[in-house]
């Protein structure tokens, strides 16, 4: 029952941000076929979808949240073309696909990451004409992704994340990577939501603190995933932390350990998501089944 | 007199996008660094000039102006980093420095233009805490600056200069690269001082106009420049676009067209900015001294 719900859902999200994607015409037209590559070559569009159901949860429903589905997903987008550049993951595959750069080329993987996330930052400016009403918080929940997507978010967690490269690092260095590098655009989707649907201060901080939770167990599932998943399943090659000289959380704690964590960290995510009164049992068992994933 | 108010000018505004400056420190601190060199590296900061020049000649006075001029010099010095990667046009000098990726490394020169163009946003998205009642105004300076930083502007100017390496351009081609990757930057400047100064939309029309034959004379000065220009002013060798197989509008028009051109678009300019009816002695004096640079 949730598999079939969840793919009408990602099914109808893939229609949202299909829309928002720019057409493949004009002078720019190589760029914007790379972006819309970029975007189109697949994904489990995890974070559009947290940002819906937490906008659900507090009762949202208006159709302000589009665009909002099309940035988040946007902005992931960028940060994987530009992940996989040569000078950086130097990665040719991705959910069994060329990459961008391989695909397009290297000048190309550049300019296309660029394009996707000023395309986010496009969107988001303009999110506030669909419904003058909710200019304020539109405002407020650009603020807060633009934050968790820069230096002190996403953006930090990366530049650390390359210069462990060979490094031996501490569990707070790990710890500092995960919630920057991915929970902090789970907590710019999940928060932006709350804000859209007008939270107040509390429920945000509530939502902030469970998201950073989620962020931190997805990734030390993705680095479990990475010693004993399914290259077939998973569409890239496992062992590619060991591959890179990475050390990773699963290098410190251990796959059981590891696994424990996982599972403390949804449920505690999960108990503080539900304390807040509010009930959308869609949004509570995706984040269950997140631990579960395989791929 | 007008060398000396505008170095003034130019200290000052210095000094204001200094203050928005990211600190370097904490994990991110290298690209921080990285950041925070390649803006202060050096540059003309005609950008933040215009903009600020625009605002008072629409007799715009709030400090609201200021994250402004830090944004916007930020994307123009994003564009700058990933414009010297190798992928692109592989500098190693810009105004006679190294350029960022060879001083912070390949990775971290693709991670500091990132952060960059993130921090803008981040600068731009909070512009309207300083003064609450701009909130409209600033969503709609903010949504022009996005799509003239973005595929419909500078990038797609970018994407197409990149495109044109090695072959034979026609003279629709070049004005296609230079209004999007010079004049749109131009005009989301003057505009957006223009929109946060409360302009009509009739003004506005007439400042994007002028602005975007601003930014077509600039670049035309600056294909001249690349040709007979000395190296120790402009801080970078001369002759780059022959070297670089490109066509450029100089190669088609020949110098003195192009330097008829450069004089008959500014003059046309700055005739429809004076017929708007407001005064900026500084403003008009600075958009003929852009056509008289030798840097």
């Amino acid at each position: 029952m949730f598999d079939k719900i969840f793919i009408e859902k990602k099914e109808d999200i893939e229609r949202v941000i299909t829309r928002y994607l720019p057409k493949e015409e004009g002078y720019p037209k190589t760029v914007i076929e790379a972006m819309n590559y970029s975007v189109l070559v697949g994904g489990k569009r995890i974070r559009p979808m947290l940002l819906r159901e937490t906008y659900a949860l507090f009762g949202g429903e208006s159709l302000i949240i589009e665009p909002y589905l099309a940035a988040i997903e946007f902005i992931h987008s960028y940060s994987l073309v530009h992940d996989d550049l040569p000078a950086l993951d130097n990665d040719e595959l991705r959910r069994g696909n060329l990459t961008t750069h391989i695909k397009f080329g290297h000048a190309m993987g550049i300019l296309a990451g660029d394009a996707l996330l000023n395309y986010s930052y496009e969107i988001l400016s303009s999110a506030y004409e669909l419904s003058p009403m909710y200019i304020d918080r539109c405002a407020k929940a650009n603020k807060y992704i633009s934050k968790k997507a820069g230096i002190y978010g996403m953006i930090g967690g990366q530049v650390v994340d390359i210069e462990a490269v060979g490094k031996t690092l501490d569990i707070e260095s790990i710890e500092y990577i995960h919630m920057n590098k991915t929970s902090a655009l789970i907590q710019a989707a999940m928060c932006a939501g709350a804000i859209l649907a007008g939270a107040t201060v509390e429920e945000l901080n509530v939502v902030e603190e469970a998201a950073n939770k989620i962020g931190l167990a997805f990734q030390i599932q993705d680095d479990i995933l990475d010693i004993v998943g399914d290259e077939d399943k998973l569409g890239k090659a496992i062992n590619s932390d060991a591959k890179n000289q990475k050390t990773t959380y699963v290098t410190i704690k251990g796959i059981e350990e590891s696994r424990k964590d996982v599972e403390t960290l949804t449920q505690s995510a999960l108990d503080n998501l539900k304390a807040l009164g509010y009930t959308n049992d869609f949004l509570f068992a995706l984040i269950e089944k997140l631990i579960n994933r395989i791929n």
